[in-house]
């Protein structure tokens, strides 16, 4: 899941006018076949293993991404699949760094625990020097530290002061919880605010190193957003071009205060640090991972499932998202498994690029779906392509979008599935009703009409087509695992990942045997200036 | 506070017999100025701060614990405490580790989170080899892997699965808590329980060393019995000529079981290890800080408080137990400040040697209260003074035994002070009912008759004279805190450790102005076999 200013989780009311016999439609023996392969024949724990223990964090350009995309296309046809194919997008060079050391070396000796930024270029040995801290979050206050910072190892986060850890750390969604869930939230620009949040907040990362490069600081040195040595090590999205030019690295919170603080006694705070990071030039795409259980009908619809196999590499991306891949895969892999024809085509995607603004799931959409002219404006200068389509007119389509059904994601971590957000779709929330029936005994029977983003389904939303997430468990994701060192597999429910891969198959299953494609939401237009 | 089976903190009936006026013989306008010193002039954080963030750990016989002994030696002086020295005891060789690198190199390279284990030697540059799974808990599974070690980096440690976290991190005690807590739990045994079980850790600990050296192991590595990042760093209690003779590491929980479940695919996995440690062989005896408030009294009593000094090292000591020690010292300077003028010594005991056992406080206890025979059990062989006393007769006792009034005990990280445990001295109890009533506002009014364990009052209690250790709030001491990395000045309390200091200070007054000594419970005597 992307960084996201606000993850619209909370959602207004229940739509309980809809009238529709639950289950009418639905085919009972092969929800039953299902669950049957899905519980008892299980794959999706090896295939979460492979990714996150084998494999191991798979940043979007690097040789492990790769790996991953060719491992899951060949599984995916091991399992019966077709057309297996990776589809291509720009992207720049890829990243990996083998070896950090941070220690404070003054006023006394402490090996700190820190992660590498991602893109930022390695030491070249040790580099040690003393620290200045300068704590900028916009770039007006880099006035304040000009000629302040040559030789100097910048701290640019502000201190954090204490507070007191909080008690939610494992979640389950409780039935009341649920039931607040289908509160509808009326839109009031929360989408377009995090759209600008965004925009400003890779913008100023960009621009600080700048700064931070012009003005001769040997590196840069964050607190983490976390405590008790949890470390989230995303980096900012990088343009081709424009990769930092020093030294970057996360400390964890615990450190980075006692370093200021020490400073704050009037000492002399040193630090050595040491990145070897590598740069991967010779392939500066990056990809995706497609292939498809091809539908019966002679012009079938397009029924997708996806879920980005791109991580950052502090831990595994294992939670994020190593698990909602193995959930599709495995909700493909019980379908074959039980041999259905299903009326239309079945197309599983595994994006790249999802952690840097959706570039793989892009891509796909400008590939297949639909044509825009591309944002000029100055201030996305270091935005991704998601950034630059985004409202852009006139959006002309093309033949596949006509033949788009539905695109259902998982990224919400390893939790199992508790309903879905319809995203305003008042139609296809009504399917969904239904299509829940068979699985309220596991947990999965909310409904929302809210929306939710941070991931690829926003793609193909933002273009009219139907595109969902489904409500999970949270588990320890958000208070712990997400982006950090321990997104591994130690913080993967086993027996969630079988649920949602069982209440997956059954959507998939039904979507692709629907008579009509998804009813969708009406065509967006300009917004009015 | 040491390590311990079962740390008592749940204790039953409650003395709802006792009939003394609350506040007869307490004088509340001494504890008015208490108060206003300790809320209004507090050093308790600049105390706090300087031996954790500024000094840092201080692991027993380290050169830090020595600095730390003389810091406070000198702070107290300057306070207006008399006869400030160091006591020692004999320890062994003081122990630090500047720098731990520890790395997967195959099937793929990742750094790996990992703390040295005290007293082991460095690996003197870079070890490398092929990791060997080896479970053993007990000296029996030492046959099942004989021959089988040689050159194998051995993790030793059973794995431990996926456990859902708890939701327990940050807890303060609730009025149900506390008159739950006032249930007094009949004994049955927990001590000598308490007792065997220490002996045999520490035993078994020794044991697998030597097995792991005779084998020609290259390192033994450790699961960290906490998981999201958090390493609990501590060490077994090394007997000099007794120390571990191959590096030592703990690792991160989902690092450790990340290596076992490779290899658990039959593929082939190598660790690097690097361990800089450095031995300190020039003094091998560690220190106690004490100093005096002189009684006013021609003949006066002796009124102890006390805290330990040394420390872990994966963190700064800062909760366990810089956070008493500043308490201690706080409550001295308060009555200091406010220039009291007691009527018994108040003396100020800042241990050396509690993390391995007691060693600081037990050499106080030998110079100057009891002598008894050593136990010469051969089963006690690693043990240290503590143990080779306990239960040892005859106790003769000395002459500072008559003039012993009381002791107090600060080791429970940094929560606010809710009430005390009585150690079963019924009228002990009674005396801190009326000492709680000006406290009663701050929180602290529950006087239990349970025991408590784990921390130096257990040496005094253990010879018969009156020694009691605070109920405090958890906060996140137990959840996170206790031993690890994160035992940092980022969880310390500021108002807590205040409202400790003034409660402290006020039992401290009180037992200072007492006609008669504290009443003692009876005195010990040998144990039928």
């Amino acid at each position: 899941m992307k960084l996201s200013l606000r993850i619209i989780l909370l959602l207004s009311f229940a739509f309980s006018c809809l009238s529709v016999q639950a289950g009418d439609e639905v085919d009972l023996a092969v929800m039953t076949q299902i669950r049957e392969e899905g519980f008892k024949n299980s794959q999706v724990m090896e295939t979460v293993s492979y990714l996150s223990d084998v494999i191991g964090p798979r940043l979007t350009g690097s040789p492990a991404l790769k790996q991953a995309n060719i491992w899951t296309k060949e599984t995916l046809e091991k399992w019966g699949l077709v057309n297996g194919r990776l589809e291509g997008f720009d992207f720049g060079p890829g990243w990996t760094a083998d070896h950090v050391s941070v220690f404070m070396t003054a006023p006394r000796n402490v090996q700190l625990s820190a992660l590498p930024i991602s893109w930022h270029p390695g030491t070249n040995g040790v580099l040690h020097g003393a620290i200045y801290y300068a704590p900028m979050d916009e770039n007006g206050d880099f006035r304040k530290y000009k000629g302040k910072l040559a030789g100097k190892i910048v701290f640019v986060d502000k201190l954090e002061g204490y507070q007191a850890p909080s008690n939610e750390v494992m979640i389950r969604r409780t039935e009341k919880d649920l039931i607040k869930s289908k509160n509808y939230r009326i839109p009031n620009g929360e989408q377009e605010e995090d759209f600008d949040w965004w925009v400003e907040y890779i913008t100023f990362h960009h621009e600080l190193e700048s700064f931070l490069a012009e003005e001769g600081a040997l590196a840069m040195v964050r607190q983490s957003t976390r405590d008790a040595m949890l470390i989230e090590a995303s980096g900012y999205k990088h343009i081709d071009g424009q990769l930092p030019k020093i030294p970057g690295v996360v400390l964890a919170a615990e450190h980075y205060r006692r370093a200021v603080r020490l400073l704050r006694r009037d000492m002399d705070v040193e630090l050595s640090i040491d990145v070897d990071a590598e740069f991967y030039t010779q392939d500066l795409k990056s990809y995706s991972t497609l292939a498809d259980i091809e539908g019966a009908l002679p012009n079938p619809n397009i029924v997708m499932v996806g879920a980005h196999l791109d991580s950052w590499v502090g831990g595994d991306g294992a939670a994020d998202n190593a698990a909602g891949v193995a959930v599709v895969m495995e909700a493909v892999r019980i379908l074959k498994a039980i041999n259905v024809t299903p009326h239309h085509t079945i197309r599983v995607a595994l994006w790249g690029g999802e952690e840097q603004g959706y570039f793989g799931s892009q891509q796909y959409a400008t590939n297949h779906l639909t044509e825009r002219p591309k944002n000029t404006n100055e201030d996305l200068r270091f935005m991704g392509p998601y950034e630059l389509y985004y409202n852009q007119f006139p959006m002309i389509t093309k033949p596949d979008y006509d033949q788009f059904s539905v695109y259902f994601n998982l990224d919400n971590g390893s939790g199992k599935i508790r309903g879905i957000y319809s995203e305003g779709n008042l139609a296809a929330g009504a399917i969904f009703k239904d299509w829940l029936v068979p699985f309220h005994d596991i947990g999965a029977a909310t409904v929302t009409m809210n929306i939710t983003g941070g991931t690829d389904h926003e793609v193909f939303d933002h273009i009219g087509l139907p595109a969902f997430q489904f409500i999970q468990d949270p588990l320890d994701y958000e208070s712990r695992v997400h982006h950090t060192q321990v997104d591994t597999l130690d913080h993967i429910a086993e027996g969630d990942l079988k649920q949602a891969a069982v209440v997956l198959a059954g959507f998939i299953y039904n979507a692709a045997m629907q008579e009509e494609k998804m009813p969708r939401k009406p065509l967006p237009v300009a917004t009015p200036e």
